[in-house]
């Protein structure tokens, strides 16, 4: 390894990252105010912003709207070394032009899904996919995630393409996050690829010690958007003997926040806790939670003695 | 019913469709001039013409692709009135913008898949989601077919829901495709729907004999891109004596393009009949066949003396 690509390696993201919640105006359309206060308080729990991902509602936001908001972001003064946006669309087209967007703003990753609509797909065609936005955009500073969420997307990034992957473009692919929920996927990965210096990222906190006992490299989740600052003392202290204890502490939290659909739970979390109703729209095909459950969630939270320090200031 | 509402329910797509396959150039972006060659020749075999459909490649393309294109055919003289484009996308906004472009060119219809990332969403999402779209839209001619396709989209149109969008939008809710190559649910859709005057097209020329005997409208079929004529004569001859002996004629066409993956299989027939080796592009994720499967579904078919009259001249 080259001192250079030594250098490169450090400077990779590590951590916990939040894949930021969208706001949205009564209209529908998204609110970057909301959107660039909400990143800063999660800059300031240091949690990286993996904006425009599955929690962020990104695929139901157009490519146009997603290039505004990355722009209104670092307009309002995010470091674009902490963002990993979303960039994996359905369309070549999209994945490139959001991909090419984020490296000219300084992105330090981006996370890319799989094209998602056509199922059943081969590796070949896969990796096709990945190698034409890797090629297309042609900046040797991308570092470039791969996502695997296959109760979502249903089409999964195998081992296999990992490989091959790495094979082609071994500066640009720099690691994955793994979303599907199963844990001896994730440590395949890590066996596979961590030691060669490919970044692991668990798609949950309920992961993140396993995770970084496993050479990984921290964890993409959810309930960062709620829970940043209990989720980013784990991955600093997860060599400390309290390490288990706070991995209990965060299952609790996130346990409770499962009990209900996520994205609109989320928002609901940060309306009440941040005193702004605003927060609880979401766009279609998903739906708020209905008052019953905001209240059965608050209850729930405020038994757990959940805290979100300094949000709403 | 009023006079000019029979009059709109005279006036709606009836026949079979073609799922039009998009001609890439070799760099991958759209060929418009292959598109609107491809177009004219399947209006002059009697069908109509649902570009952007799932073996369109649609989700391969980008909004702007798509606005694009859609010009493009309209400027090479295709009869608005004969387009039922895919306009259902993720993002509510793209739905939206693509929709009512549409309707500006003046679309026959359009067909709609729900946005499909996200999974297990409630049919009041969706509800909201197909809402959004018609009071955003905001044009009375706008005719809506829901598109339900399962396999592929994995989020399924329920009767109820189509009972509840009729029931908010009588006028534009004007039918459904239904892929799901569940015949059981193709014929609960006509039993629940038909008689009120809602459009119900089989996803394939296999069901058309039976979709219309039992009311339907007819069918939106892959293969209509390649046999077009034989299906549309069946359409136009099922009350025939010779409907069943047409009916296992299409079944045999179909069923060995059914043995290659359908969309480069597509494109592969294309290519050979109409002597034009460029069509056989496709998109990532989807791969072109290899030489040796093109060259045994060429043999299947001139087996079959299966033939493209017209097509290339």
């Amino acid at each position: 390894m080259s001192t250079s690509d030594r250098n490169d390696r450090a400077d990779r993201m590590k951590g916990v990252l939040s894949p930021v919640v969208t706001p949205f105006k009564a209209d529908l359309s998204p609110d970057p105010e909301r959107f660039v206060r909400q990143c800063r308080w999660l800059a300031s729990q240091d949690v990286g912003l993996a904006v425009f991902g599955t929690n962020s509602e990104a695929n139901s936001l157009s490519t146009d709207e997603k290039v505004e908001l990355l722009d209104r972001l670092v307009a309002g003064g995010i470091d674009p070394a902490r963002l990993m946006p979303g960039t994996g669309c359905c369309a070549l087209t999209d994945s490139v032009r959001l991909t090419a967007h984020a490296m000219k703003l300084g992105a330090g990753g981006v996370l890319m899904l799989p094209p998602f609509y056509y199922k059943g797909v081969s590796d070949d065609g896969l990796f096709r996919s990945f190698a034409e936005v890797i090629e297309r955009v042609g900046d040797r500073r991308l570092r470039l995630y791969v996502y695997h969420i296959p109760p979502v997307s249903q089409v999964p990034i195998t081992l296999g393409l990992i490989e091959r992957l790495l094979k082609a473009y071994p500066d640009v692919v720099a690691g994955v996050k793994d979303s599907s929920g199963d844990w001896s996927n994730t440590k395949a990965m890590l066996d596979a690829f961590a030691a060669g210096g490919f970044d692991v990222f668990a798609g949950s906190e309920t992961f993140l010690l396993a995770n970084m006992r496993g050479g990984g490299a921290g964890c993409i989740s959810a309930t960062a958007n709620v829970n940043p600052a209990a989720i980013a003392r784990l991955f600093r202290e997860w060599q400390t003997p309290e390490a288990d204890a706070q991995q209990t502490r965060l299952d609790e939290i996130r346990g409770i926040m499962q009990r209900y659909p996520m994205i609109p739970a989320l928002k609901a979390v940060i309306a009440r806790y941040g005193g702004d109703a605003a927060w609880v729209t979401v766009r279609p095909p998903l739906v708020a939670l209905t008052a019953e459950q905001r209240a059965a969630l608050a209850a729930e939270l405020g038994r757990a003695a959940f805290t979100m320090p300094g949000l709403g200031e």
